[in-house]
């Protein structure tokens, strides 16, 4: 039986694994594909990158941890419910990767019966790394993290996430952001990665984080990060975030997605005060 | 008389002496202040690391170049017809500094009787370089730098800018946003920093960028490494961005903003066609 911090020496390897090979693809060059292929529109991009370091991710975990469960982005099925459960998103952040903007992700998580253990966001490019483990703090690399004190949005910056959503979503979360304007926040940031945002409010830089729907690979991590920083995360509508509303049956699965308002505590409500209004 | 070259040295010099600046506080922290006290509202922040650093720069430049004009953010007060003129921002993403988001710059250029001649946009936590020369091309460190190929809106990112509008400019740009949503994007970016924002168009990251309105600063470097990479910048509605409307008479000033939109030169009528919809 491994203790928690030998699992997050796991977690940062297998995050390392995976980074490796997004970084062999972002030197050579990887054409990138159609996911979803809603309509023959390509917002929900996909590569030989993610797949392979997904694959690379689950062959690691599987010599590690031969009977834990892997729910992967990419196609692994593992049992939301199982009592061992890693879930990871090979690459977080595909649209930046997509057009070489250096801010990506790969994010791994450990849960056992339903709750958070062990996360690891990895930003391969810069070589930064963001870990928690459960009651033992967040970190960025080696330094503590803390969120920030801020006590009103208007001395904040807040991110946000617009998923791939093109209709009643994208609009919902452009009049939430207008409400944040409002608020006299310093201003929106944008910048495609949510398990890096979650990280990012965890370290203090954003107030708080919004997006109305995420799979639980974007968060499953980033949550963990955020708590143990001294951050709250909700849904958008402040009820607690879970992952069980996933379900794999046989080879075909549903995932359960969810809204996700992370925030330094203090600005939770506040935040929440806002999302839930302009709910999709 | 120096060359060119010889005076893109000077510009990346003046970057980098400003940038250590910036970092000494960055690692050190500051105190941020308003700097425009509009209504008591703090959007438009400044600090010892802004003043300071803009004044290291100007001693070195009138070093380097006595006779020549200094416009910058923090006060100097150069002539915009000058001859010879040097456009500088000495911290271009305050608000990021401000929050310590790694994603800030210094801003310098160099414009010959209103002519951009050379620019320099330096990251200094990043330590990450964009320079341009007129008729030389741009680089990223020593990489030459080129714009993307993409002929529709649909396979691209744009990036956006909000300035410190929280009224009529805001919301205009939340629905040009909107309207470039429509156009199938594969998503907006908002990092907040305006030159670097050029810089990502002038290396192929966006397909495009606008902001509805910007100060000399903010684009007098940029503008070159968009262009010598490629790219077509202009102000909101398609014509000439021009630095020529700012006025300076004794020891006060009028800088003439502008709307700005740059492209990858393909999609620059794309871009317009949406920026100049809701123009304010």
């Amino acid at each position: 039986m491994k203790t928690d911090n030998e699992i997050l020496m796991v977690a940062k390897t297998a995050a390392k694994l995976g980074g490796d090979i997004l970084m062999k693809y972002w030197r050579d060059g990887v054409e990138m594909r159609d996911k979803s292929a809603v309509g023959g529109k390509t917002y929900d991009l996909v590569s030989d990158a993610d797949v392979e370091s997904e694959n690379e991710i689950t062959r690691y975990l599987k010599t590690e941890f031969p009977d834990h469960e892997i729910l992967g982005e990419e196609g692994q099925l593992g049992d939301v419910n199982a009592e061992h459960l890693w879930i990871i998103d090979p690459l977080d952040g595909t649209n930046n990767f997509a057009h070489h903007v250096p801010h990506f992700a790969v994010s791994i998580a450990y849960y056992h019966r339903g709750e958070a253990v062990v996360g690891a966001v990895l930003n391969p490019v810069r070589d930064e790394q963001y870990t928690a483990v459960r009651g033992g703090g967040a970190y960025f690399g080696d330094q503590p993290i803390r969120v920030c004190e801020s006590a009103k949005l208007a001395q904040t910056l807040v991110g946000c996430g617009f998923y791939y959503d093109r209709g009643e979503m994208m609009r919902s979360t452009l009049r939430a952001i207008e409400d944040f304007f409002g608020h006299d926040i310093h201003g929106i940031r944008r910048f495609g990665t949510a398990s890096l945002d979650l990280c990012q409010v965890a370290c203090g830089q954003f107030g708080g984080f919004f997006e109305y729907q995420l799979s639980p690979w974007d968060f499953a991590a980033g949550a963990l990060v955020v708590r143990e920083a001294g951050g709250k995360i909700t849904d958008g509508k402040g009820a607690p975030l879970t992952i069980g509303k996933s379900r794999t049956i046989g080879k075909s699965r549903t995932i359960g997605k969810s809204s996700v308002v992370a925030s330094n505590t203090r600005l939770h409500d506040a935040m929440v005060d806002i999302t839930s209004r302009y709910h999709p």
